[in-house]
């Protein structure tokens, strides 16, 4: 069903998945296009951005993110116009980066709209990318917590996406060894290549650990843990002490619903802890630093400009699809920021 | 064998154990008491510090201390008094802080030596301990790591020892609400009672989990991990967002040899890093923190004059003695801060 200019199509949370989400967990619907009050905007999404974190709120369990109810839209960042607007503050036409979710049409008092930031204007995408939550997930975690200093070794996680490719990037700027990890020689060619890391390895290596050592001579002082699973096993033994381990995403972990059979790592890893002095240190986002969202935008929309930053979208067409795109993220089957056009017509 | 004017006896590490540590580990030695060369002086060892994280010396696995060598004397902190002395710099009768081991008599050339701080000169055992290792480990565990601000709640295990009742009363000093963990009701109370902290559980006691929950009903901020084991199962789901988790000791865990074959809990502790955006860290205090030691002396110092700051100690007498108490501080028999008096005649 492709878009019509009176319907708003929705997709909604169907059902909770135990393990890893499918197409039957999710729901089409249709309603009419809502139409704004006093005071309100009707926003079309252009572009819907997908990511790992959704997979939390579809299960009421635990999560850094709250759950979706079921029968809800999917949450989601989106790049959206101004189709109508019955408020002040925005005038029909304009871009704002906005939470409309997995929909062609929503309804919003302003409160969570942004503007497009200005080097986005050529490019809306980014909104929702290097100029929005993931890169600026990559900037905070990096210099904050991971605090890289010239000389030193980083090594990131999923490499070719959204927030890794963006990590090692930035730590190349700074001066560092930068080893990534990622899923498959072509991702690898691409961060060794095109994003300039010094190595990139493939985590489905039987070798990785070995591998690991080798391309990390001096130990690793970062670790930016984007993914979880198994590739912290190879990353603990060789953390320099001091190391920093900025901890923002456990992609590898979202589908597992039963107890690993593994023996218990929890106090191996205590005592790497205290042996080596590490700072591990979570942090999201949205709640942690958006006083210093300014800051990330200047840097990174200079960086942007003069070219030393760049980032692969994976770009897929129709909201219809929105379903077994995510699946298949979560599965590994993305290389860059995956995002969704759901407006055609618009650039 | 008690000691003897011209004979040192010193205790060596005898053989390597697995599990815990027994007398069969040590061996009693004795030599002439040794004489000093030019720029050396000669120490007498008065007080003795027994402290867990010596059990790391005496395995050859990575640790955050290096291994003693086979036939070596068991190193330690010790106050002792300037026998001779062929270095300008000290005099004969002189207290200091040494690193001298379990042995009644050794030789330095001063560059592991401090001076007693002025507010031990009353009571010198405490420049081991208050005003020592122990203590300072509280201080900058506490403030540098924790951060704790008035009206938050702060968890702290071994309430009764050398650095958990410190750390408990400072965070007291701070305005916090202070939750000990102790082994036993005599422990407990001490801490409940003469402490002052505002509850303090033991535990032995099977409802640990739903003890904690109840008194801390604002969930936890700061829990200050100086033990390991399962402490840390009934704490972790009750951290707060933006927690933080100093960790400087891990005794549970020296004597386990064997992997544990509990399900594996790294995925749990990571998830709960990310979700709650903990904060958790290592730190050795001889490494981290030596710019500081002025700034905690003083203010401790002032704290002791104003009363504020109180310290069991386990007094011992004998250094014959001193492998049987050791073991039976790793297993938890200690109260207080342990220390051996080593030369009777001594303050």
């Amino acid at each position: 069903m492709t878009q019509q200019s009176d319907i708003n199509r929705r997709i909604v949370l169907a059902a909770r998945p135990q393990g890893a989400p499918d197409s039957s967990h999710f729901r089409l619907e249709t309603q009419p296009v809502p139409q704004p009050a006093e005071g309100e905007i009707l926003l079309r999404t252009v572009w819907l951005s997908l990511d790992p974190y959704m997979r939390g709120r579809m299960s009421d369990a635990p999560s850094y993110v709250p759950p979706t109810a079921l029968g809800a839209v999917m949450r989601a960042g989106t790049i959206a116009r101004v189709e109508q607007s019955r408020h002040d503050g925005f005038k029909p036409g304009e871009w704002v980066v906005s939470q409309s979710g997995w929909q062609d049409y929503a309804l919003s008092d302003g409160h969570d709209l942004q503007r497009l930031p200005l080097a986005a204007r050529q490019h809306p995408s980014w909104g929702l990318s290097l100029l929005g939550m993931t890169g600026f997930t990559a900037y905070m975690g990096l210099l904050d917590i991971g605090q890289p200093q010239a000389g030193e070794t980083v090594v990131v996680a999923a490499a070719s996406g959204a927030v890794g490719s963006v990590v090692g990037q930035i730590a190349r700027l700074k001066g560092c060894h930068v080893v990534g990890i990622a899923g498959g020689a072509k991702k690898c060619r691409f961060a060794e290549q095109t994003l300039g890391f010094d190595r990139c390895l493939d985590h489905r290596d039987a070798m990785l650990a070995s591998q690991l050592r080798r391309h990390c001579p001096d130990g690793i002082d970062v670790y930016f843990e984007n993914v979880g699973g198994r590739v912290f096993d190879a990353v603990l033994p060789l953390m320099n002490p001091r190391g920093r381990i900025p901890l923002c995403g456990l992609i590898a972990d979202y589908n597992v619903s039963t107890p690993s059979a593994l023996a218990d790592r929890l106090p191996q890893l205590q005592s790497a802890i205290l042996r080596k002095r590490l700072r591990v240190q979570g942090f999201i986002i949205t709640q942690d630093y958006p006083h210093r969202f300014g800051e990330f935008i200047q840097q990174m929309s200079q960086w942007i400009a003069d070219r030393r930053i760049l980032l692969r979208e994976d770009i897929y067409q129709g909201l219809e699809n929105a379903p077994h795109i995510f699946t298949g993220m979560l599965a590994g089957d993305n290389f860059g920021k995956v995002v969704v056009r759901v407006a055609p017509d618009e650039p």
